[in-house]
């Protein structure tokens, strides 16, 4: 089985509200779905959320009421996102069954206090597509804070310890340095634990409540810590997701999980 | 505190796919705002729901591989239905979160098996108004079926206790008899659950994977038993439900909770 995020800033344009993007979410559907391995599906909250999760900072937990208004509006606003992926995938006919972060976790200062994973199994073992995605969650020390993807990604890797893990993102992989200040950054093809922390790519400028691609590659250390392997592919370019679920060669890095 | 169920057949036209109330919804979200008292929200599935459930034959259970297909599409329609009873709710300043039962609960041959009440009792104690719904869900022996709106009136009645639990439907009440077939009945404006053992009213004749009038009074009968009070009141007349959960009077059919 693979776990598979599809970044908010490839399936929405993150600097307009509400702007999906449903060429690209269609044709990465029509990839799953010719892929045929069983997955779990993450996607992010892109413009459907962190522009309303900033304006209210949610992320910083309760503080004045003003702010339930907008958690409100954050979680339908995502499940409108949502609906769209769901909508598209099952065009392709994928089973896809939205779980909302929402409803089946807590969190505890940022970090999973109380999650059910037996509902996510269930729909596994019965052949659905389970599709769960960047959300507002309560938080027991907080009140409430942001359940991004990435987090999800984490959670669900250590659960399930997937073949792969993929994260689907706008750019071509993980670089030397940051591309887009750096003209001498290339492109790493793959790496381990210890390249990744001795990378130098920064958080790039782009304003955002989650943690950006320096907390990908935290993100990305941990899972590779559990020993899974991990591969960023960009999903704005034609098949690279498809030959990176069937296990064919195409651009991307690929982390080695750690040797246990 | 109250629980309200908004009945599939006021919020949608039940004939006609995918078709919503959206005046009647925003004029109910308008009253609940009014009346600005603590509860929690059930929505019928409606036509979001029923006819696909009935194509794809989700409450008799798994018997065939499209059924998933079926499943997938029934979840993904009842929330976008949900999606726009959130939008109503939320443009009145009522901070409403979606829950959608096949995210939080489990059945067993059409009865609860499992269900997470800590997610829901924290959204309320927090100052929200969950609002969950008629869905598809998993279920132990059935593999999966339907979780209907009445179904989660009774559950929620018995978890909460609540000082009323109110029908919002598209008739003036229960009467003595099928008001459709029968000119001579009478709307019934009180009843005890030994009135309602008596009641000659009818299935309608209106097909529905979810159990009708008959249901309707079934679920009433167990939640009177509960010791609580019920009101089933037309959604479809202006300012009802405001005066049913203001306290005031107005045409409805009021149930009386058995003295224990």
């Amino acid at each position: 089985m693979f776990i598979v995020k599809l970044g908010g800033s490839v399936i929405t344009d993150k600097s307009k509200r509400y702007c999906f993007h449903v060429k690209t979410m269609t044709r990465l559907a029509y990839e799953i779905k010719k892929a045929d391995i069983p997955l779990a599906l993450v996607h992010g909250a892109g413009s459907y959320g962190h522009i309303l999760a900033k304006e209210y900072q949610l992320n910083d937990g309760y503080n004045n009421k003003d702010q339930l208004k907008g958690f409100a509006l954050t979680q339908a606003k995502v499940q409108e996102l949502n609906s769209l992926v769901l909508s598209t995938l099952q065009e392709k006919k994928i089973s896809a069954i939205s779980l909302p972060p929402h409803a089946f976790l807590r969190l505890d200062d940022h970090r999973i206090d109380e999650i059910n994973y037996s509902i996510i199994d269930n729909y596994l073992k019965k052949g659905f597509t389970p599709v769960t995605f960047g959300d507002v969650a309560l938080d027991k020390t907080l009140s409430f804070s942001i359940c991004s993807g990435d987090l999800l990604m984490r959670v669900l890797a250590k659960h399930y310890k997937p073949k792969k893990a993929v994260f689907v993102v706008d750019v071509d992989g993980i670089y030397s340095a940051n591309p887009k200040k750096n003209p001498d950054a290339v492109l790493l093809k793959s790496a381990s634990v210890g390249d990744l922390e001795n990378l130098t790519t920064a958080v790039d400028g782009h304003a955002d409540v989650t943690e950006g691609m320096k907390g990908k590659i935290n993100t990305i250390k941990m899972i590779a810590q559990l020993g899974i392997d991990t591969i960023v592919v960009n999903g704005n370019k034609k098949n690279r997701l498809y030959k990176v679920l069937v296990g064919e060669e195409t651009i991307c890095t690929y982390i080695h999980g750690m040797k246990k």
